[in-house]
């Protein structure tokens, strides 16, 4: 039996650029023939969503907007051409929530590439709301035994990182720097790591944050950026020939952290930047990064195939991503926080309050 | 019949920092086990010997000094452990003339990152005498109906540019841009690039290194970056998609041909920086590098299976590089015109002048 | 100004396995959302096409049915989906007509290895009719400036034997056998891999073969499998260091050949098979396959990457592809002369007569 | 202080094909220029053994001859050009003790491809005896920490299955099949695949395998070939998706078990042929091949790279290798009962008795 679909749905909707948001009742959408229309039970909020409120970034937004691109829920209703994707399924909606298929990068599994990518609360509506739109051949699998809150931030955060670790090239049994290994993309780029067989330095600081890449997250080592006297020999050290890591994941690129990283890397290693922070710089000498043969590398969010892979790693119940719950309504006190720099795990939404 | 080897032999050598060079007779050494001892017939000037002359680079040469490394000559002596290089064979003798073989580097082909490399005239008595050693498993292999004054000065640039266009991951059909095409290294790397089943972009200034881009060396468009309006624009819709080249290669780097390939290149692209300017920096915007996917990387000089590659393309006639040929006597000249930035070609040296 | 598109158009039908093909006027099919409608002009004849009318392999077909795989012609009508194909771009309809472009092959650019295929011209109609369906994702570009009966078979064996290449792993400057070098697929691999970098060896039989491969083809050897003594010493000696052929194309897999390539390919090196004949098999002895770690891969029809490229290789004017073209009338004169095995070049079929 | 080495050692010897071998004492070599003399403590016994005091394989053996190719043990004395290996050095001496660093194989990595191999127990005198000579180049580092005679059959072995997965490309979060995964080889391959972050279905016969492999070596599902109705169906349904696994591991290869990989593997995925039968043969039907674009390979021994990785998985105790240590002088009752297949275990030689 064919679920009941409302006429109308709670949503966040930004009105203009810079906010507030508006949190009010809006028609439910129809999705066209390629398209599936899904229930979010829960989404996730990340700081891609304040730069869409804020709207601080070279790409314009869709206006007004319904944010948020990190939502899980069930398809309740699909188009003619949908052969794949059933009533009842379990689906993610992601930043790419469609893409060409037919350009030369979609055509080659880089459909993240894509020159005419519809992204989810931002040039396309996105998951802060009950009803959601997405492309069919867009929306990632989720088995019915994951929890939709739990998997909500794997959503954009873990396939990122995920997509970042096989950027780098690194094989299993190799070394991998994380740095900003205590945050929020570092602890769970921590745990693919792990799961991929590699073996991990956590680079942050604080002694809290120490002991939890170390004794959770599965650091073998831990440098302490504030505290190291040497950090690019301190770093080296912590592989057992000194060469170094085989590879640095940057999630938190700023100038320093990236020739540090460029320094430290073992020669033939790649250092793969992940994040987009506005006017930062990659910047390293060259006649270093000739003579060691260094790689340096950025790394966008992942293709279908890396969605799926990175939600497989999750329901293996190889990855925990701590998060709180709050409902929909409370959005707003989510973005204030955020902008304050006052969160520390990730908070998601659900859409039923 | 073994050849007779002389006691003593022509060489210039540098007794100090700075030079000048000081042609005169010095004992002709004798090889160890592993070595050969190569009656060096030709010998290319490179930039690199004038960085061994001047003492300009982070790393200290070995002092009394034989410069040179592209040379060209006949085995006529070897340790009793060599086996599979012949009296009479004819060989080259690189920049890398010898590596440990057995570290991590030198297990997976990365030969010239060995950490205990030995350089040809620098940290090692190099080519610019008659009789050089070279460690027997590092010598190239030059066929003998190859001419040795033409194949000297391809053993070191020749090498490199063809090691960067394989680190660029470029693949038959693709397009290249070569940044610097009009010079020695930029001309060669078109030709290696054509030879390679590549389509190349010419960048570079003026009609006369235009009309020879695109009419010796293979480039199907040229970009003249003193004249043009919008560079990154140019260079993109050189390509028939207009989405760029799929590789940069920078003979030169500075920051702003930098900074401008990594803005021109396509998504999912590569920039190969080769050569080693003391001091320079590779600069790149964190977001666009991200958002499309780039990758930079520095190409050192070739293994050992590079230099047979790049030698057999020369070999079969596909690459010409113009030189004039001065007796080793006259070296203080070239390098005098060197430093004055006043050579066109390349200059080798013959050994019996 | 919409081109006008008929009510009804001519075709050649198949009502029954084994046929014969009933030369008719059928109705214009209409385009589903994603989907084009392709005025074809020129449909070339493949082997293919004759199990498709005897039904001799595994797989059955759609009856009736419209068969031919290799249409080249012009966009006259889209669905409301389509967005990227315009009216009058010229196209090509390709044995993979279209993918569900969701699955993990498709997600992986392997659309041709997707479960659910729809097959030109066997589980859907093809290009033996004036109007033809496609998936707008599926169709090739066509440059304008080529000719639509030139790339015709180009859109089948073109791309079929340039994708072997591709898979084979070969790099520029590296040797490889094409056996069966004088036949339709043999004579375009052999260009192909010229226009690619590549270093032929032609196997196949007699003097007519052998000229026409050494001197238009672009072999650099030739070895002739009737008259060689020992073919696999013959073929090792045609590489310079007598090693053998880093890998081996065999467009036409039977058991021996397939047997002989294993021992005469390079170590490391690896043996392709094209095409399908129906119970073959491949046959290589363990022992020396793991001493020598040899690769065996099977090779199916180009993605559509491969496809655009191979396209763009033949609109350079690199690649020559013999034909002759009679009407779509006389198909079943073309069947009958390949069910004999008389047919030398390439039958293109012109719609219009 | 340097080690005191006697003139006379206790060995094994060969003194003709077929045996028996010999245990007396023989001279202690002395090392040339670029070999180590090392104190063999351990040797594994391998089939490999067999094969040698057989000469049943195509290649004929040294003759009077000390087998022996696992060896752990100190280093006693070092040629003149050896710099990197110290005397007290903990190394292993394995099959391929030395090749000529030059070829073309050697120059990319591929030493155990070198046509001028020496062979340890083979075409040179082996580990079974308590001083042995190796190419210092050769040797393979272990380990302060890690026990000689626990690592000794790992020399061989744990490296040969350990590449085996490497060749077979597979990426973490894969599956892989290891047939006969109860096996020496298969129970080592299962637990380096479980190292490299791979997911495992065991395939052999029998409870005690099934639950060894289960419970113990880390396989997520098991086959049995002996019980199952449809083996080919059974493996495919072990992967969550159906599809199968995406390479499959042959560590004994027999034409059926072959031919079954070849159907059950995923498509486009890779079938590794470990082990070296004499007389037996590959065999897959060409159309299914094709249309799947699988996959054959054959993979030899490591090579010195990664020899060291599979020592390294070793030394982080993620690999269990069970072990019988005897005296090196009951090594012909070890080969008496190998000979009946009575071995189940590993037999590992203690060269002081
Ligand atoms: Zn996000
Ligand atoms: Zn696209
Ligand atoms: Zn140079
Ligand atoms: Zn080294
Ligand atoms: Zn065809
Ligand atoms: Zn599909
Ligand atoms: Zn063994
Ligand atoms: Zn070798």
């Amino acid at each position: 039996m064919a679920p009941t679909i409302p006429k109308e749905q709670w949503a966040q909707v930004i009105e203009k650029t810079g906010g507030p948001v508006d949190y009010k009742k809006i028609p439910v959408p129809t999705p066209a023939s390629d398209e599936v229309l899904v229930n979010i039970k829960f989404s996730g909020v990340c700081h891609t969503d304040l730069h869409a409120l804020n709207g601080d970034w070279p790409l314009p937004t869709k206006l007004p907007l319904v944010g948020g691109h990190e939502g899980a829920g069930v398809v309740v209703s699909r188009g003619e051409l949908v052969k794949d994707v059933e009533i009842g399924d379990h689906v993610g909606v992601k930043w790419l929530n469609g893409s060409c298929l037919s350009c030369e990068f979609c055509q080659q599994s880089d459909e993240p590439l894509c020159p005419k990518p519809l992204l989810s609360g931002y040039t396309v509506d996105g998951t802060f709301q009950e009803y959601c739109i997405a492309k069919a051949a867009h929306v990632a699998r989720i088995p019915k035994e994951v929890p939709l809150d739990a998997i909500a931030p794997v959503l954009c955060a873990g396939i990122t990182v995920y997509k970042g670790l096989k950027e780098s090239g690194v094989k299993p049994g190799q070394w991998v720097a994380i740095v900003g290994a205590g945050g929020g993309l570092g602890s769970l780029a921590q745990q693919y790591a792990r799961a991929m067989g590699l073996r991990v330095i956590g680079i942050d600081t604080g002694d809290a944050k120490k002991k939890m890449c170390l004794e959770q997250l599965g650091s073998e080592a831990f440098v302490d950026f504030a505290t190291s006297k040497n950090l690019v020999k301190d770093v080296q050290a912590a592989t057992p020939d000194g060469l170094g890591p085989h590879a640095v994941i940057l999630v938190a690129v700023n100038e320093k952290p990236f020739q540090q990283a460029a320094e430290y890397v073992r020669p033939r290693g790649t250092v793969v930047c992940i994040g987009l922070p506005a006017g930062a710089y990659l910047r390293a000498p060259v006649f270093e990064s000739v003579i060691k043969m260094i790689t340096i590398k950025g790394s966008y969010v992942g293709n279908r195939k890396d969605s799926a892979e990175a939600i497989e790693f999750f329901a293996r119940g190889l990855i925990k991503a701590p998060f709180q719950v709050v409902g929909l309504s409370e959005l707003q006190m989510v973005y204030d926080k955020m902008q304050k720099g006052e969160i520390a795990g990730r908070y998601v939404l659900d859409t039923s309050k």
